[in-house]
């Protein structure tokens, strides 16, 4: 992991552009766990990982370091990496392939079958997990950041595989999305982590009894289902804040100012 | 309205017993909305109508005095009423008898048909609804009580009637259940106000796809689900916190101490 560029924010924080071999990767910190002039006052923040959907780190940066600013000021770092074939990373053929057959089915209004499901997300989750998990890898050797980990948002299909598959995970919050393929689905019964799931109640891209099945598969035994009304991007900010209170409940943030 | 007993809970609560007419009731007032030796210090507080199963107001005292004193820490008076047929009030043949049918539907494993949810809930709503609009007439008009209302739990035919005809009530947290009349489900489209819908996911009474489509039936803009693990009385301490966030959000509690 090399850190290739650091800017303070204005609320303090301090972001930092990483790469790892060749993925590329942002790191906030809040000011209270930064390395300052008297390091015995700085305390590591638990770390949670930005999920976001396959479009770029660069397109959706106003919204990551939004969040990132947020978890900051509930004492919580933040971290996220781009996704393979989106952003400045390679090109996948494959993976286009089966997004512009995705968006033809939508066009056509025809049902999106299990195989463009599985054509469009399992390469994605298959490669994009073991990335994470090697970014939490370096993340946590940092003096700075610590665990408990959080996994919030994006390819809900990923958030789902990583919560299965690594420990280290402690909670997640989840937006639900019906492109889930059938084996991921059933990975979902491994999670026993708290979770906190959000659902557009009108999302246009999005079937409501898949998320609804989906979450009733999860095996935590702490799950809470928000559903608001509006579209997929139109989730509303107290639902936001009740995010944030889950990961302040369950990670134990340290150096809270909220 | 008269007052029947009064009492200051250690908390600086304001409990008093009243009866309207023959119906029994208690109203709750926080500290700061008091009478206090200086009128001038004491501001009104906005009201949240505490429902409750039809059980007994003296059965359920200990789960309503919980509510009021963190609606008082709130900032909020609250207040409620028996139900028609419940505790000391005359019994109601024809309600009694639905009861036991429902006993006997649900006890043989039987689905519970249209005519047993309507012999049941109808006349209590019926009834009750004026009697909580009567109550309401008469809490208003006390200088330590003021509106904007709120509504909150008990019978959810209640709650759907009473925000659907009564332009007082300001928004509601509403404790999902399926045994709602067809009439009652219709009247669920009229209502505007801002909703907070608590659903146990496990719910051994009450029929899962029935609450959501009374949620996806509401014809209000702001409308929350809050899905939670276990069954009826199983309501996480959290998803208590939210609902009462929801209240601090819409009805703008003066003299908040949270």
């Amino acid at each position: 992991m090399r850190f290739t560029s650091e800017q303070r924010l204005d609320d303090g924080v301090l972001e930092r552009e990483f790469t790892l071999g060749e993925i590329p990767g942002i790191l906030w910190t809040p000011e209270s766990a930064s390395a300052s002039a008297s390091p015995s006052a700085s305390a590591p923040a638990p770390l949670i990982l930005l999920g976001h959907p396959p479009l770029g780190l660069r397109k959706m940066y106003p919204r990551l370091v939004a969040r990132a600013r947020q978890s900051a000021a509930d004492g919580f770092a933040t971290a996220t990496i781009e996704l393979p074939g989106s952003g400045d990373r390679p090109r996948w053929a494959a993976v286009e392939q089966a997004r512009a057959d995705l968006r033809r089915a939508m066009q056509a209004g025809e049902p999106v079958g299990d195989e463009i499901v599985d054509a469009l997300i399992l390469p994605l989750v298959d490669k994009a997990v073991p990335e994470w998990q090697a970014a939490l890898d370096a993340l946590l050797s940092l003096p700075e950041v610590c665990g408990p980990v959080g996994y919030s948002g994006g390819v809900i299909s990923i958030g789902v595989r990583l919560a299965a598959v690594d420990p280290r995970i402690a909670a997640a919050v989840l937006f639900a999305g019906s492109f889930v393929p059938r084996a991921v689905f059933e990975e979902a019964r491994q999670v026993t982590v708290p979770l906190h799931v959000l659902l557009q109640w009108d999302d246009e891209g999005n079937d409501r009894q898949a998320a609804l099945d989906l979450f009733d598969a999860f095996g935590s035994e702490e799950k809470t289902l928000h559903a608001n009304m509006g579209g997929h991007t139109g989730v509303p900010q107290f639902a936001g804040d009740a995010a944030a209170q889950f990961f302040t409940r369950h990670l134990n943030a340290a150096g809270s100012t909220r």
